[in-house]
């Protein structure tokens, strides 16, 4: 059961974000722009790094609903985000994509364990600045929304279809729709 | 020296901020809403969960110019921003403030380490569900703020009078003028 008084019926920050829908706002926006806004890395890679940190972070809401939207962006490969959640220097993804992730698995211990080395590995396998930025602050960000979700006690049914579904939906209309539907039903 | 080319001359996050405004705007606007807007907490108090979560996260810039915007708020009691910082429960604040650093804290190890006990203690002491809410969200926040700032290695300068004059003027216009700033200078 939720820690505080949370509208019903709503799965994880869902829940949160209708209950206080002034800081849905800028969670969301934040959101969009790291995760679904243009960029040079595809929404996809920014979601597996979003999956992984959340893996890292036991939040079984984050990592099961960014899965599926990283799925739903990748054709549909729920066995690819499976092999970046266990062990992502095995998997089929690209050595930028990979030192991005180290770094990004060194932002969830703490800031501090990110070191030169692994930057400028991140380089070498053809990272641009704001892509070196943007791992930093994903991962950052959802050791922000792993703690949120779970420091509520937030409801997290464990239904696999409806992760799916609502990854469908949010890898297609991104998160700035979501943060909209609050307002009009709160 | 940081980690990706930052525009020189600018501490801490703000460095981070005008490299990236896109996403500047949301991270601005949620400390805004959790720090500076009316709220039943105090300022002075929201202040206090930020540098205290900042300190457990030995992060140098947020713990010293959120110290400082704190001790702006509290008549510049800098001796009452140290002491919670180091012995909170010793310190003179309230109950109430007592049982909301008491989550903050469960929160930066981890979300789900915050108990019913926890938050059970918290009402007692007469915090409302919105109080426990942002106790939560602002600790979590600043899982976020702190690996940003640490994790792009940002320019840190360990000047005290600095860090008191920033605080001073955050405290008087708030994040969203900060915000506004970079879009102006950049």
């Amino acid at each position: 059961m939720p820690h505080i008084q949370l509208p019903e019926g709503l799965q994880g920050i869902r829940a949160a974000m209708a209950f206080r829908p002034e800081t849905a706002g800028p969670l969301n926006q934040l959101a969009e722009i790291l995760l679904h806004a243009p960029n040079s890395l595809a929404p996809g890679e920014r979601e597996l790094i979003a999956t992984y940190v959340s893996t890292l972070n036991d939040c079984y809401f984050c990592q099961t609903v960014h899965g599926a939207i990283a799925a739903a962006h990748l054709n549909d490969d729920e066995d690819l985000v499976l092999r970046v959640k266990t062990d992502f220097q095995s998997s089929d993804i690209s050595e930028k994509l990979k030192a991005l992730l180290v770094i990004a698995g060194k932002v969830q211990k703490g800031g501090k364990r990110v070191t030169t080395v692994d930057v400028e590995d991140a380089r070498k396998a053809g990272a641009t600045d704001i892509e070196i930025h943007d791992a930093v602050l994903i991962a950052a960000a959802f050791c922000m929304y792993n703690r949120y979700v779970d420091g509520l006690a937030t409801w997290q049914p464990h239904d696999e279809e409806l992760y799916r579904q609502r990854g469908k939906k949010t890898a297609r209309e991104g998160y700035v729709v979501m943060s909209q539907e609050y307002l009009s039903q709160h």
